[in-house]
């Protein structure tokens, strides 16, 4: 960015090399050139952030197959000083990989990230029917995990390119039930400023509902619907403190900055007992939201020049 | 007021005196002592304060059994730099009087105004089936027609009361339909800053539906029950410039200045292409309004500061 | 009709021959030579349908100017028995007429009916500034009162063709305020089978609000709404035995046969205390209703079929 | 039930003996002296409903400190031919367990199933703050694991009552974070008719959302709101062909059999592109639905009552 001693930034994924998650960090500008750090969970490149370890981390959150990645949610609603800054879509592509030699037929003991499992397993089910399934922490240590005889592997569910880091051989491509599957991931700092509108943004935040009221999650879409604010994801999870009480994660179309969102999120705020504002930044997709001219800027700061004039006894005649 | 030489006031109303209008403005304590100013129709009141001739005018806007006042409705909607500033009740009570020496059984021809006539007319076809009745210009006049020899009166409905103004005898009290029905009235300024919230109030206004949208009446109503501010009147008025056009007459709970009323007020400013605001007052039956916490003035104030320090990005940890 | 010896039908209207209430009827093709029976009022009209002096009556209902005809909306919210069956549009249009010889410059005296009065009122304070009214009870009778001589009447606002019923001659033409103005009529006859749905409808029916709920209108509205069915009209009145009880004059898109209209009926009926059907029938204007696939007839009985197998337990497999 | 020669049922659960769903499935009256049949996986157990090998099984549907088990909510929605039949709730408590004569000191790896290890962390970081988890496939198998000397586990986390199926030592109790942690299980049989309501009903259904309206949500959730309708549970699940799409898990309280409930589904049914009704059942919690009188089974059959007179013509004076 500069050729001044610019201090170097750090960001933590999760690793090792190859996996999904550093190919959505391979997709942000500004980590090209600084320093990268590999972590086993999502807790730890969480932490890595909150401690100042590094000055963002990279997580996966949603999966158009699997869901929402409710640990990562959770994590979000619980940990303060968090922020979203970034959003990266990563295409969920796998290839079935084993030692040098290992044919398909000889593949009993299958190693795979629970999540690349459930997307593999038709596949799985048809080609090797009498397969067993052995979970692996992540999509690169399922390939690891060939070589710890303990584990006694045959195969491994793992992303494409694999073989550029383990001496393996690609025994099927495309084994991924669905072409189009794609991992949404977001990049998080700790809280500082909001960054300025780009016109295709996305606003995220944690609501819970208030304990008392049914109709209290249609009081909290309302609060949207009725700025024109699209929601484009809406999630439920439990709180934890007992069966039927939920927070919402939720996704609207648009920035803090722009007047209809500002005027839900103070909706929000107000009728909702905890509110986790998570970040506004700019969509993966580059999508502009699209709103109705009721909902524009200028309309809000007309109606506010309005009710000051009425209240001082502005004569509009 | 003082003792000084402070100007004196002048209050328009529907005259002569002994009228339910000349009743409301004896509610008025700020009007006594002070020039009241007896006029034939609606229109002049209005006139007189737009034109300064008056400092304010007492119109009826709504009764109980016939509805909202339309034309009254209709010059508020349509003249602009007027603003209500009071409300007064005044409860409905006629009596049927006539000539001296003329007996129930001689009436044929009954004076009265129309809407005074409506409420006393299942009373005339009991007791008197065959009546024709003549419409007059107000519920005094009605009593003054007596003596238009031109007009061949026999009786006239008008207020209990009228016997101190003309040489008239009461042939029947009590001849409305309901006993409980009442009268609205509204005292009417030129537009000046608003007075202070006194915690039972009332807000006038005026909306026009945008042309285009069914479900725009929705919209328009969610704006106050989003916010939790409830509508002691919601009347349609069409625009009139052609058949399916409407504004909406609403009077809300609560006051401009208080946080959930303004919030409604600047949703449905945004959302219609024409809203006359027309004032803010102490309502008569001096109720407060109810609603719940979460529609209280601090936690519009708590989200607006939540809001900002989001943007800003204060750490909430 | 027919030459059969059919029996003859009657037909009550607001006479005499001449009002606009006369051009409404004459739109009715059924009611072509038969019998025509002017009447001097609402009530006589509706009476004569309830006592079955007449077959049906024609009445007015709406006016694009001056709004709902209240005192019908509450007839029709009152008696019971009555059924709406057909809807008229009279174009608005009045002409100041006066006895022969008589000139613009000599009047000052202008009889009127109130209504046509007021949507008049612009061109006469313009064209005669000190110019009196005296109310009529209809728009012919206001021609003739320029006959009795006791009224003093210089010249009268009465509909176009009234020379043809009067010795009158036209002082000016076009004097109503709006060109475009509009009254429509309804046609009422008492209860029976509601006829079969044309494509083009309209559904009238007249809504309590429940006393004890803020956000009941909200629900009424919603009742339409969540199936699709725009209204057209939605006035309210007031119930009458206390300030602030209204019930709701509403005009709604489609048919009570439709599927949508039938369920947002049974919605109303079950969450108002007071529902009266006033009828379904052939819209003037002959526009069909628009309304999305979700709400289209077929929809709601597949709905039903599949309701009945899932609580029968047929399995979709 | 019965010592004649009634067939034997069977139920697949997620053996072995000793798991939580174990424990749900001895809630089951009917399930006593049945045959029992312990399954490795959740499809198995569904599998074995759909082919006839058992006539129920009973699956976690629900977790309070994890949410919905999507897995399971999943397969529901996809498999035909299923039917929730009951609710069952079991308290979610751990014990960390050993092989005889270790120490909660010599504690290193411990095995746990994820959802257990979840809910157990907190403990374990504070007592044991260097241990690694190795993932176990059920909470039973963790405690097998125990006796696999190829997996190297020093301790695992294990339902209460584990020491009576295997030779283990209780280290600690209550271990996991929330003592009020609480499984909701479902026992699923074929589809069949739907049992009678008793009063303190829950139905279950699966409706996704129309791909073109935003908004959709809230028109679902207000299918429910207008008919006063509760929900208990709304979770969203992506459909899985592509980002952003979506299918609602929905609890509702009630019967399919309550009028109410039987409009609301009509209602998600007409407006949902596809509707998988999952089965109307007494709660767990035996709490009763409770509603406005306005949403009683007899106000149903009221209106429709009603409509039929009045589609019929029948005077109601």
């Amino acid at each position: 960015m500069s050729h001044t001693s610019e201090p170097t930034r750090s960001y933590s994924y999760l690793g090792p090399a190859g996996t999904f998650t550093e190919a959505a960090l391979k997709q942000v500008e500004a980590a090209q050139g600084q320093t990268w750090r590999p972590v086993s969970n999502l807790g730890e490149a969480l932490n890595d952030v909150v401690t100042g370890v590094s000055d963002a981390a990279m997580i996966a959150i949603e999966n158009s197959i699997d869901g929402g990645v409710t640990v990562a949610q959770d994590a979000l609603a619980t940990i303060p000083g968090l922020r979203i800054i970034g959003e990266y879509l990563v295409p969920v592509r796998f290839v079935l990989v084993a030692r040098p030699g290992v044919k398909l037929e000889d593949v009993t003991v299958v190693a795979g990230h629970p999540v690349a499992y459930g997307q593999c397993r038709a596949w799985l089910d048809e080609a090797r029917p009498q397969h067993r399934h052995l979970p692996a922490t992540s999509n690169v240590q399922a390939a690891a995990d060939l070589f710890d005889a303990a584990k006694q592997v045959d195969a491994a569910i793992a992303p494409p390119g694999i073989e550029d880091h383990y001496d393996v051989e690609v025994l099927a491509e495309g084994i991924a039930e669905n072409p189009d599957a794609v991992t949404r991931f977001v990049l998080v700092s700790r809280v500082g400023p909001v960054s300025e509108p780009t016109g295709a943004d996305k606003t995220s935040l944690i609501a819970e509902l208030p304990e008392d009221r049914s109709g209290a999650l249609l009081d909290l879409l309302e609060q949207f619907a009725t700025r024109g604010v699209n929601l484009t994801l809406l999630a439920s999870r439990p709180i934890g403190d007992r069966m039927g009480r939920y927070r919402f994660v939720i996704d609207a179309e648009g920035h803090i900055k722009d007047e209809r969102v500002a005027d839900a999120l103070l909706g929000v705020k107000r009728s909702s007992p905890n509110v986790v504002f998570l970040g506004s930044y700019p969509r993966a997709d580059r999508v502009s939201a699209e709103f109705r001219p009721v909902h524009d800027d200028n309309r809000f700061r007309d109606a506010r020049d309005w009710l000051r004039e009425v209240i001082e006894g502005v004569d509009p005649a």
